[in-house]
């Protein structure tokens, strides 16, 4: 496994989309030197922007969360989440009515903030099933996975309407060891018991990068070839910035680990254009 | 679709394979008609089990409820459930320590008829996880999802065991418009995050009829198609009775609706030798 | 099912995808009315693009195709196909070195409008499969399945390099009876013996519906709901669509029939915005 | 990885199911040793079964190439074959008419041998289609992948027939570096694009463990736990051996290396019980 260094990768590029968990911060707090990294990237003046599936907050809780836990100098508009993804559906197809929702006070935010009224699944009754026009998966937490999966399950078998899922991610690292279920795992629960695909967003599919692509566009002219996305994680990170056909490089501080790194990258066929041992390496 | 009566179809056979969830009875307790029915396959002189895909509770308890519905005459020792099989990997590995469970009390039974220690997964902790030595999903009652899912998966991230389903159905009838996820369902969402399959029990896999079958050759001398397997669901009853070659005859009092067979035999491929409205028919 | 007239439906909007397959031509040649239809367009002064998963041959030779079927007036810079999207990978990964292919002569033209050097699979050798850079799926004809499909899988097996399906499509109808396995059927062969996922281009993929978006944008200022797809096909057509956040109307004259749109619709959950019986309606 | 001397793991059992394939010859011919490992069997008197997953020949003619490679003793009744299980099917089932097959003339064999009239895939036709009334796929040889494989493509679009894969494996092995698509990569296929799936014969099925056994109680008393499966991957031999209630031996002479073992172990959960280099050590 060839490394090579961060800084050096960054020299070939003129825009960067990073992840946030395992690339930014870990279970762990901060990964070390992230700070000097950022400051880096500030310095050669090249735009930078968060690409996370994440819609249990906001954008500008997210920010407030590097804050506070003591990384600076990263803009609530320069994050992109899975969440806001999620909410541009609704704005786009103008979907009218309640929308119902799988996830925490927080991530209904990102239904308020498309002009509609969250209903969350518990809340579900005889009385207002008929004016729900969509299902969102939001977070894993936030409600009672024994009788609010059993819930919507129902509520997809008798209503002819879309489900959303904000986060399509399988799993999440809670400590060194122990991992729980992410919202894309509860949501497959779902579909596999129904037999029917919902519509997916967050990395690796292409909408995600797209948006961010759009959004650099604002500011600069910019290839796709010209932005680097960093991650640590093949089939999110690496697989969407491929297919996207910007430049890729894997870092090992999270869910892969320098010693699975090759195997992982053979038997995947998911192959980064770099990879780094860290952002501060 | 033609349809056949029941007792027509049960004359060119000598013995009876009952599932007993949408066969004997649904949501709303017994089928009209099944006593009768039952007391026809007496007359006859025919042998009869129970095949059901349940570990939520013993043969014994199965057969006081069917008594409790009103239904008479079912022995426990004619009802063989996906629990049993579970049960009998137990015995024949001859797995020592303890044995994690997602379940009832009830469905723990199965466990400790096979002389090992029950342990529930809400119980497992850093002291006794290196004394397990299989997980079983029974029941889809008894246990916190939100927290014990998450467990499962851990545990099974720690630890090089087998992990066991002892009911493989997605879903149950709950009410005339509603279902619920069965142990099935929810240990999918166990091997979908895990990226790995378990060992499944219940039909449509071909053991539960093998000991269907070898139980019914200690009192008789019977051919495979001697036996008549009679199901309301395609894709566990008849599958897995036309898989091992025995007849299969579709009823449609439960999963499978008269407008809906002849659709979903042509989509599914999976033909029963009979469709016939009911048992009682 | 509510259909509504294509005409109605045409006046809410101000640009048009259209689906070729199943929408403007079928196995017999073309949709009755067709080119009136896309007279009407014309008339009312609306963009229109042709989106199809099609890698076989290039625009150019779409568009001479749809005018030897005695249709008129469209562009081969009007007709965005699957086989464009995987171009632009190429140009934009920058890949080096030869491509390995399974397709005709016709479907190379995109390796080469990518200034890359197009290697037939069957003449993937020891000498030259180190020089091989990628691997793509772009025809169901052109190659022996038998010996080619097996070179496809050791050349995998080999070499660490992405490998991209450029139309995932399973089945093609050949006429009104009868369906041909398509690329994306021969692809997933692949992709399950040897366990990995590859590179998928083509609707519902998001990238596509994005290129046509960007290009519709360079002749006016559209919002997304603004634009219309039409298709034949809930999980393509439909479903892709209403994640990209158009409008989407599904039409009855291919994959899916009068007879079977409701039950389709309601079983999949890919619900269309509108349904026409034909774009000639 | 701690492995054992096959023959101290032998003592501890009464008899044993020999997978061929990995255990006795691999692609260079006979496994070094096999000979002696057999005559220490046969020395110890106890009953041998070969549990192959092949439908390519009859166990007559498999029992020949045994004695051709130079390997004696073996009897053709001692050889189990998954083509043997897809005639059971059709014996039991009594099913009348013509058989579809995909595979060689050899193959067929086992069509005759159930007294029923083989078709070979390309001989189906608008005069024979409404004869026919099972398909079989017994080889990934004897027949032109690209028409043979729309042809069954449309042979059970057209037809509400059953469809049997004889072998369910997805490769093997043709030299040290290269693989074959097998006969269930190729029903895999078509399952896929059909959207249905077939039945399956062949380990890790249970049903082909319960006839080996059937045929062992034949011959004396044996326990479940008395038997040891010995074979060389996890996923067939271990995994079938082990929920059927077995003991299961691992060789590495085959499918799994001695550098991969422990981490497949671990990563499928598939856990044997004991691991050997060969049947020779």
């Amino acid at each position: 496994m060839r490394t090579r260094s961060f800084k050096s990768v960054l020299k070939k590029h003129k825009a960067v989309f990073l992840d946030s968990y395992g690339v930014i911060k870990n279970h762990d707090g901060l990964i070390p030197g992230v700070q000097e990294a950022i400051d880096h990237i500030r310095l050669l003046g090249m735009p930078l922007r968060v690409l996370t599936n994440d819609a249990s907050r906001s954008p500008d809780m997210l920010a407030e969360k590097f804050a506070d836990a003591g990384l600076y100098g990263i803009l609530a508009k320069e994050i992109i989440t899975s969440g806001t993804m999620a909410r541009k559906y609704l704005e786009n197809k103008g979907v009218k009515g309640k929308i119902a929702y799988l996830g925490t006070e927080n991530s209904a935010q990102y239904i308020r903030d498309a002009k509609f009224e969250p209903l969350h699944i518990s809340e579900v009754s005889e009385q207002n099933i008929d004016k729900i026009t969509a299902l969102i998966f939001l977070d894993d937490e936030g409600f009672d996975w024994n009788k609010d999966l059993n819930k919507a399950v129902n509520l997809l078998r008798r209503r002819k309407i879309p489900a959303i899922v904000a986060n399509s991610d399988a799993l999440y690292p809670v400590s060194a060891n122990n991992v729980n279920v992410a919202t894309g795992g509860i949501a497959a629960l779902v579909e596999n018991v129904l037999g029917r695909g919902f519509i997916h967003y967050g990395k690796p599919d292409s909408q995600m990068f797209m948006y961010g692509y759009e959004r650099l566009k604002k500011v600069g002219r910019y290839r796709r070839r010209d932005i680097l996305m960093v991650g640590d994680t093949l089939h999110t990170d690496i697989l969407g910035g491929n297919k996207f056909g910007i430049s890729t490089a894997l870092v090992l501080t999270g869910n892969t680990s320098p010693e699975q790194a090759d195997t992982l990258i053979k038997a995947t066929g998911v192959i980064p254009d770099y990879v780094c041992r860290s952002i501060a390496d």
